[in-house]
C-alpha cells in the first residue's frame, strides 16, 4: 500500500533564477552571505526543519543564473505547486524560485545532469551602459564575430581541459565534452552560449577569455588545437570577469520541469 | 574675426543614461544624492570651474533614464568630443554620458525640446524575475492587451490632462499634445512607450495606472473621455511605481545629436 501521508519523505527539485552581485557564490560559507545559505534558510522557514540543499554546480562570487536546479529531501506535506509562493515570501528580491517538481528519491542536482549550459554575456560599445553594470562584461573595442566563431568550433567534442581551467577544485578527470559553443549577436550584446557534459572550475570563463584573446589577434584559431596539447594553463585566454556569466539551462536524465 | 579659445563660452548638450535606483531623482537637493548633483561634480571636476547644470526633466526618486539630455556653459577649452570619456571617469557605474554635441548658446534643455518620450516597463509573470527588480513593474496577473490598446488610443491628441497628474508643481497649463501611445510585449515584458510634448507630475505614471485599471475592468476605454471632462484626479487609475518608468528620447527644435 502506498499513502502519501506527512512522514513520506519527498525529493523536490527548484528551478530557480538570481543575481549573483551581493552574493559569494553558491556555496555556504561561514560568516558569508551566500545564495546556497539563503535559500535554505528560506526553504526551512516554509518546511518547518532542517534541510540539506543540493546545488547543481558551485557558481563564483557574482555569477548569476537564469536557471539554477536546486534539490532537498522533506517529510512536509506542503502541496509541490504552492511550494515556490511559499519559498519566495521568505527570499530577497534577488533569488526567485520558478517552479518546483517531486522527483524520485534518487535524483541528484549534481550527478544526474546531463548537460549545462552556461551564458557569457559581452556588452560591446564604447562607453558604459549603466544597466549592464554588474550584469555584463564592458569591452569597448569591436569584436571579430567571424573569427571569435571559428576558435569556438575548434573547442566541440571530447577533450583534456586542463589547460582551460583554474586549479582549486578536485576532480576525477578533466575530459569534458562539448555539446555547442555559440556566438551571437544582439545588438550591442555578444552572447557566447556553451553547453557541455560538465564544467571545470573556471572553464566557461576562460573559453570566453581565449575567444577574447583570438578577437585581438593574440592567438589563431589553428592554436587552440595545441594549446589542448600543452595542457598549459598560461597558453589560453584570460579568465574573464565574473559579472557577464550566467548559469542558463541544466538538463537531466530523467525529465524534471 | 571669429577665433575659437579658451576664454570662449561654449554651450555643451550631453546625451547620458542613468540607472535612477540610488538616486533621489534628478533635481538637486540639499543632502540627498541626485543625478544631476552627482553629474554636476564630475562635470565640475572637468572642466575646472563651477558650472550651471540644466537637464530636460525632473524625473523621480527611483525612475531611469535610457536617453537623457542635459547641457551646460563652459569656457573649458576641452575639445567637445574627449568630454564624455573625461566625464565618465568621475563618474559611478550608474551613470554614463554616451555622447556630447557644442549647440547654439540660446539651447536650453527643458525649453527647447519639441518632443519626449518615456517607456513604462511591466514584468508580467506569477513570479517576480531578480533581473528585473528596480528595473520593471511586477505585475502577477495576465494583462489584457488589446484592451489597453484601445484606452491607449484615447489618450491621443491635445488634452487638458489635470485629471492625470499629481498636484505637486507649477506650470502655466496642463495641456499637452499626446503624440503616441504604444502597447508592445516583448516575451515576459510589457512596454508601453508614450510621447508627448511635454509631460505633467507623475502623468506618464498615471496613464500607465489607467491603462492597468482598463486591463483589470475597472473602467472601460470609454470612460476614459469621462475623466478627462470631470478634470478629477480620483476618476483615473493608480500612479504606478517608479522603477517601471525610463525616460527613452528627447527631441529638439535644432538637430543636436
Amino acid at each position: 500500500m502506498s499513502v502519501q501521508c506527512a512522514k513520506n519523505t519527498r525529493n523536490i527539485a527548484l528551478r530557480l533564477a538570481y543575481d549573483g552581485t551581493n552574493y559569494h557564490g553558491w556555496q555556504e560559507q561561514s560568516n558569508l552571505p551566500t545564495v546556497a545559505q539563503t535559500l535554505r534558510k528560506a526553504i526551512e522557514a516554509v518546511v518547518g526543519s532542517r534541510i540539506n540543499l543540493i546545488g547543481c554546480g558551485r557558481t563564483d562570487t557574482g555569477v548569476h543564473a537564469e536557471t539554477y536546479v536546486a534539490n532537498f529531501q522533506t517529510s512536509s506535506s506542503i502541496p509541490t505547486d504552492r511550494i515556490p509562493y511559499a519559498i519566495n515570501t521568505k527570499l530577497p528580491s534577488d533569488i526567485s524560485v520558478y517552479e518546483a517538481a517531486e522527483v524520485p528519491l534518487s535524483f541528484h542536482s549534481v550527478f544526474s545532469s546531463t548537460k549545462k549550459e552556461y551564458t557569457y554575456v559581452i556588452y560591446c560599445n564604447r562607453v558604459k551602459n549603466p544597466f549592464y553594470h554588474n550584469r555584463a562584461m564592458f569591452y569597448p573595442k569591436p569584436l571579430d564575430i567571424e573569427i571569435m566563431r571559428r576558435a569556438a568550433a575548434e573547442f566541440l567534442g571530447e577533450h583534456d581541459f586542463r589547460a582551460f581551467r583554474s586549479v582549486g577544485s578536485n576532480v576525477k578527470t578533466t575530459v569534458r565534452t562539448l555539446f555547442s559553443f555559440d556566438v551571437d549577436v544582439e545588438g550591442e550584446l555578444v552572447k557566447l552560449r556553451v553547453s557541455a557534459n560538465g564544467f571545470l572550475y573556471n572553464m566557461a570563463r576562460t573559453l570566453v577569455g581565449t575567444l577574447l584573446y583570438v578577437s585581438e589577434g593574440k592567438i589563431t584559431p589553428e592554436d587552440i588545437r595545441g594549446i589542448f596539447e600543452s595542457g598549459e594553463r598560461m597558453n589560453a585566454g584570460p579568465t574573464v570577469p565574473a559579472c557577464g556569466l550566467y548559469m542558463t539551462d541544466v538538463l537531466y536524465n530523467i525529465p524534471v520541469f
